[in-house]
């Protein structure tokens, strides 16, 4: 018999949290890294719209609400140890607060960092 | 005048760790999460294989050292806040210790937990 999932059966670290990994689910590309407490994890499969917790506002932060730039929880996948989860979302517009697509704009080459991605349009 | 990157300049949380996300540079699919610290990032740029630091051990881990499962860094990412990495890799076999591709194999299906790949032949 399958059993509900119960998000306090994830491993979280001392201070409650695990980070959790945004993934455009069409195109592959990781957005964001960001972290969830178990009530995150559950108001996320709840509404369908991925929620964190704002570590720096010691908050619930329900991506797009100010921005507009929405994360729709297309699915949720939780890796071996339990302590990590990979999201793959539908995203609205930029995931990066510097108004880019991705937050990982910036690449390592040649032993020097280049930016190669612009803000998008507002 | 651009300036070589110190591993120093990331932000590491109070254990002197960060976050590092390997993705298959083909495919995009993200294979798992572990953690560096400055040391394992200086070595993961200067041998071109993939270093973390693994909790459990209190250890340097060089990927496939042991697994044959080598991780060989094709490119470093940084996130906006560079408190995160992204690790694009050519993954030699499965990156999962369970002998999976990636270690994100469960999956939440109308709230039940389904593992959705098998262990690759070994």
């Amino acid at each position: 018999m399958s059993q509900t999932f119960d998000p306090a059966s994830l491993k979280f670290d001392s201070r409650g949290l695990i980070p959790a990994i945004a993934q455009d689910h069409e195109t592959g590309e990781v957005l964001m890294m960001a972290w969830m407490n178990a009530e995150a994890v559950a108001r996320t499969l709840r509404e369908g719209r991925v929620t964190y917790w704002s570590r720096s506002r010691q908050a619930f932060w329900r991506k797009g609400d100010e921005s507009g730039h929405v994360q729709r929880l297309v699915e949720m996948r939780i890796d071996c140890d339990r302590d990590c989860l990979l999201l793959r979302v539908a995203q609205t517009g930029p995931a990066c607060h510097t108004n880019r697509r991705s937050c990982f704009f910036t690449v390592l080459r040649d032993g020097v960092e280049v930016i190669d991605s612009a803000p998008l349009d507002s």
